[in-house]
C-alpha cells in the first residue's frame, strides 16, 4: 500500500488536512496517510524529510504564509527547503500554500484553500500512478484553487 | 534524557535564553539544555550543526535581526542555513527571530521576544514527544509572540 | 541511443511538448524521448532528477511562470532546483521558461513559446554531440524565442 | 597550536588583514595565521574551504562589497557560500563585510572596517576556546565596528 | 601542465574567449585551455563541473546577463550554481560577467568586457601559482574591467 505524508502547520488559519483526507477517501485509492504537524511553514521541509524516512512515497504540505514582507521571505525559505528535500529523496512534495493576501476576503481565502488542497491531493494520487498520468492535461493552463486559465490556442 | 540545544547571539538586545530556560524548568520535562553563544544570526546555523553533533535532539535559535535592508538579507541567509542544517541531521530547529522593526517601541519588542521564546520552547518540547502532539491545533491560526489569529471558520 | 528527458507542466498554457517532439523528429537524430508531466514549475526539478535516474542524457523543461510577484518567486525556486539537479548528475537541463508577461498579447506569447521550445531543442541536440558544437556561435548574441541580438562588434 | 585562516580580497579598499594580525599578536594567543587572497568576495567561500583543508580551526573573511545593486547581490551570494562551507566542515567563519555605503565618508568607512576586523578577530579567538566564552555577553546588543546598542532592559 | 577551463555562452554579445586566449598566450605560462560553449549563463555551472571532471585546475566563465529584471534573476541563479560547483570540487571559478546595463553605450560595454576578461585571466593564472600571489594587492581597491578604486588610505 502506498503512503502519502501530509505535513501541516498550526500557523495556517484553515484545517486543510480535512479536505485532503476527504479527497483521499472519496478517491477509493488504497493509500495510507501519515500526518505531521509543525508550528509554521519553515518547519515543513524537515517534517517531510522525516515522513519520507517513515516510508512515504509522496508528500503534501499545507501552509498559509502571511501577507507581510517578512512572511514572503519565510515562505520562500520554506519552498527552497521543500525543493531540496525532493532532490534528496527523489520523490515529489506537492506544495499547497495559500497566501493570506490571495483572496479578497476570508470567505474567498477559505474557498481557495479548500479547492487547492483538494486539487493537489488528486495530483498527488495521479503522480503516484506514474509520470504520464497528468500528461493529457499538459499545457492546458490548469490551476489549483482557482479557475483554470485554459490553453492559449 | 532528551537534549535541547539553544543557540543565541550577542547581537540580540534581549537575553531570550532566560525565558527558554524558565519555560523548560516550569514544564517539569526531564530534558538537558546545551547552550552555544555566537556573535550574530549568521553564525547560528553552524552552532546548531555542532549542537546536534553533541547529541541534541532538537534546537532552538534565538536572534534579533536589525531593521536595515542589509539586516534583512543577513536574516534570510541565516534562515537558509538553519533550513539546511535541519535537512542534514533530520531534526527540527525552532527559529525564534524577532525583527527590530516588529514592535512599535522597545517595550513591545521586549514582550514579543519573551513571548515568542516562551511559545517556541513549548513547541520544541511538544515536537520532542512526537509528530502528532501539535495536531489538535493544526490550522488554528496559532502565533508565537503575538495574539493568535484564530481559524477562518 | 541517446535519451532526452522532457518534463512539462499542466500550469503552462501552451503544449510546448509538441514543438519539442517535432523538432527532434525533423532533426533525424536517433534519440529517444522520455516525458514526465507535473502540476507546475516547482515540480520540475525532481521530475528531471527521476528522468536522469531513468537514463536520460540531457533534459528539457517546459514551463510558463505567471506574471504576479508570487509567480516570479516560484519560477526562481524552480530554477534553483533545476540548477541543483544539473550539478548532482553532471548533465545539462535546458530551461524553456516563458513568462506570462513576456509577450504583448497571447499571440506573441504563443510565438515566443513555440520558438523557444524549438530553439532549445536544437541546443539540447547540439550539446549531446559535445561541448564544442555551439562554439562557432559563442559571443554572437544568440536568443531563443526572440530575434538574435547579434554581436556588439 | 590552533590555526586561524584569513581570506581577503583585492577588491576591498582597506587592508583589514593588518588589523587582524595586530589583534592576534596583542592577544598573546598561541595561534598560527594562514592567509589567502582572492579577487573579490565571491571567491572567498572556496578560499575558506581550502583553508579548512589546510587544517584551519576557524576562518575570518574580509570583504568590502560595493554600493550598487549588483554588488549587493554579489555580497549575498558570497554570504550564502560562506554559510555552506561552515556546514560542510562544521567550523565557524566570521564574516567581516563592510558595505561601501555604511559610512558617511571615507574616514568613517575606514574606522568601521578597522573596528569590525578587530572585534571579529577577538570573537574568533573566543570561539576557539569554546561555545560558552561569548555567553556572558549574550543578548547584550553587541555590535562589531560600531557602538554597541546595549540591551533593551 | 595545468589546465584552465573556459566556459562561455552564445547569449553574450562579445566573444570574450578571444581575449582570454590572447592573455594566456602572452603570459607565456605553460597551461592548456579546455573550452565549453553553452546557450546562456544558467548553463555555465554544470559546464564547469564537467570541465573539472576533465581535469581542469581552475575555470573562467564568460557571460553577459541582460538588463531586464528576469535577466538579473538568471544571473543570480547562475552565480549561485557557480558558487556551489567551487565548493564541490574545492577549486576556483573566476566569474567574468558583464551586465548589459554596465556601460553607457556599446563601445563602453565592449571595453569593459575585454578588460574584465583580460584581468580575470591574469587573476586565474595568479591563483594557479598559489594563495599568496595576489596578496601584495590585497585591500587595494582593485577592479576588473574598470579603473581601480585604490585604497582608502
Amino acid at each position: 500500500m502506498k503512503k502519502i505524508g501530509v505535513a501541516d502547520t498550526m500557523f495556517a488559519r484553515v484545517d486543510m488536512y480535512k479536505t485532503v483526507e476527504k479527497a483521499i477517501m472519496e478517491s477509493k485509492e488504497n493509500v495510507k496517510i501519515i500526518r505531521y504537524t509543525v508550528p509554521g511553514v519553515k518547519d515543513l521541509p524537515v517534517a517531510c524529510k522525516r515522513l519520507f524516512t517513515q516510508g512515504c512515497d509522496i508528500c503534501i504540505v499545507l501552509g498559509m504564509p502571511g501577507k507581510e514582507p517578512v512572511d514572503k521571505v519565510c515562505s520562500h525559505e520554506a519552498s527552497q527547503g521543500i525543493g531540496q528535500v525532493q532532490l534528496m529523496v527523489e520523490k515529489h512534495i506537492l506544495e499547497v500554500f495559500v497566501h493570506m493576501d490571495e483572496g479578497k476576503n476570508n470567505s474567498e481565502l477559505l474557498t481557495i484553500a479548500k479547492n487547492r488542497a483538494h486539487d493537489h491531493t488528486l495530483n498527488a494520487l495521479a503522480l503516484l500512478k506514474g509520470q504520464h498520468t497528468l500528461t493529457p492535461r499538459a499545457g492546458q493552463g490548469v490551476r489549483q484553487g482557482k479557475k483554470d486559465e485554459g490553453p492559449l490556442e
